[in-house]
């Protein structure tokens, strides 16, 4: 078992830093995070880079990330008005640990697709 | 914007390497991942190390990771019974990328409350 030396811990229901987790525990937020990562977006190429999401899903956790300082809107004074989204500073920290894990799920998958089937037998 | 050079892509709905990503991006299966890391856990001692986990939650998830080969479950035959719950090697592989989640939060829960609450000025 992990031993824990200090007060902060994701373990812990009523500390802060569960709430920081998760934000990035949440699938549609990693792929938002992660798709973005080379410069800024805009809606509709999000959501063309990001196979299955819903505009619906897209546009909340787009507000929610904007919300927690992962990411900047701009609105450009176009016609039509073109809005991007861009990883902040703090975003930009989420890169390697979100690139991580999505590469392991691209490396490990035939292993988990393996054992699913094996159990099934 | 990312370019891929390759299939497997977790951006991709269809891609098998998006079912295992979901197997992460999912905050019990992250904390339950998280906790053993140290070594062999009893079910209780995980209960009672991950705040918050009702008994159901933490059963469903410990036998889809089962099915899964992240995690191997052994039954010790004494009077009662006892069971442990150890990553395998896969489940091991994902030590990492989880800690430096883990890690991230810890790291950065002030800055996305300060940001929440600025939001809601």
């Amino acid at each position: 078992m992990l031993q824990f030396d200090n007060e902060i811990s994701v373990l812990d229901e009523a500390c802060p830093a569960r709430q920081a987790l998760n934000l990035v525990a949440s699938k549609w937020n990693v792929l938002i995070i992660y798709a973005p990562a080379g410069g800024p977006c805009r809606f509709n190429q999000l959501q063309r880079t990001i196979g299955g999401i819903t505009q619906k899903m897209l546009t909340q956790s787009l507000r929610q990330l904007e919300q927690d300082g992962i990411l900047t809107r701009t609105v450009y004074p176009t016609i039509p008005p073109q809005v991007e989204y861009e990883l902040t500073d703090l975003g930009k920290t989420l890169i390697a640990p979100l690139n991580a894990l999505c590469n392991w799920a691209e490396t490990y998958y035939a292993d988990i697709e393996r054992n699913r089937d094996e159990f099934r037998r």
